[in-house]
């Protein structure tokens, strides 16, 4: 089984722009898809990153977080492979070339853990989708030669749909962890309450001096420095 | 094993009043509530409603959805008690009083399903915990005789904490379906998007007029009548 982790590098998290800085959002990204390979890697699986641009493998370690860097999962088995193209088009490229199953996971699946993700890689349908809060889809297996991606919109919809089209069977994994996807500052709250301090993602974001505030029986974002 | 579903009869799903009236809560709380409860029966449990207020049953099926009432469930094995004590008291009385593992499922869980639910049910921890977006908690499983609940605020975390205060040992259980309480209007786009027609709290938003608009990428919540 092939595991294909698309990146968006030159543009990362956009939808934090309102919390978080360009270097920070970009620090961030960097720690989700450290956090994402590595919890593959566990699985054991080798995923292959498409990242929209080259990722420079640092040698040492994140200088927030002191955790190693994405170079360092390369020597663990990460390929990684630059392809501007839309995240549909890179994927689909992929889909059509493989001889066998495809994972699609995306990067910024902050909460994924091993065994999360293994509830998706043995299932045994055609089409198994993880669908992401809003209607997305944050992680998916195909096994069907035919299926194809389409990310645009309301993409976990479409996806059943081309299923259905193709005659494949479905299964949908119904799991947290896998439909968290971290776009909003909301979604940073999540990654407070349910974050490994063990992981990169999680410490990147309270070295930013990020933390839980409950007033009122609600639970926000709070940063105190 | 005891299941308790607190349900809030007087003040229903305030944060939902920019786009429901308040009948229209009424009408979906209730629904809610009839799901989550033919979900608890399908697991072969018989759960418990513990109202605010008092539930009229009606004998008549719902005039928006011409789903059986509440009051035909009761026939199936629900018990409604009335405890106008706020949820953490009325549910600690239950917990003090209770011989064995007590089951807490909240009524706005519109996504639960049998198989989601038997997740948690079939867990062996002394606390089984399914969290709820924002650090809720929206189902739970108390083996151990001493564990207490507190709803107040970032309630995963609080009840992670009084786990380990008892030294019970704790479970998170996995669940896209568990998580997704539906308090604002966004959630109403995961009802949308995952909910099952054969249920009452879809066929009520849609017969309300509620469906999906898909622009620009994102998934919203449209009102067409």
């Amino acid at each position: 089984m092939q595991v294909v982790v698309p990146f968006a590098a030159e543009s990362p998290k956009t939808r934090l722009e309102s919390v978080l800085s360009f270097s920070e959002r970009e620090a961030l990204a960097r720690a989700m898809l450290g956090d994402v390979l590595e919890a593959i890697l566990e699985t054991g699986h080798e995923p292959t990153v498409v990242s929209t641009a080259r990722l420079s493998p640092e040698s040492e370690s994140d200088p927030v977080t002191g955790h190693a860097d994405i170079g360092t999962l390369v020597d663990r088995g990460v390929t990684i492979e630059v392809d501007d193209r839309p995240l549909t088009d890179a994927v689909n490229t992929r889909l059509t070339a493989a001889n066998g199953p495809v994972a699609v996971v995306m990067a910024d699946l902050a909460l994924a853990t091993p065994d999360a993700l293994t509830k998706l890689f043995a299932t045994t349908a055609d089409v198994a989708i993880a669908p992401g809060l809003g209607g997305g889809t944050n992680a998916l297996l195909a096994s069907h030669p035919e299926f194809r991606v389409d990310y645009h919109g309301a993409s976990y919809l479409d996806h059943c749909r081309i299923a259905g089209e193709i005659d494949a069977s479905l299964e949908t994994v119904d799991s947290f962890r896998l439909a968290t996807d971290v776009d909003e500052p909301t979604d940073l709250v999540e990654l407070l309450v349910h974050g490994s301090e063990r992981q990169r993602a999680l410490s990147t974001l309270l070295a930013f001096g990020f933390d839980l505030e409950t007033t009122a029986g609600r639970t926000d974002l709070r940063r105190v420095k």
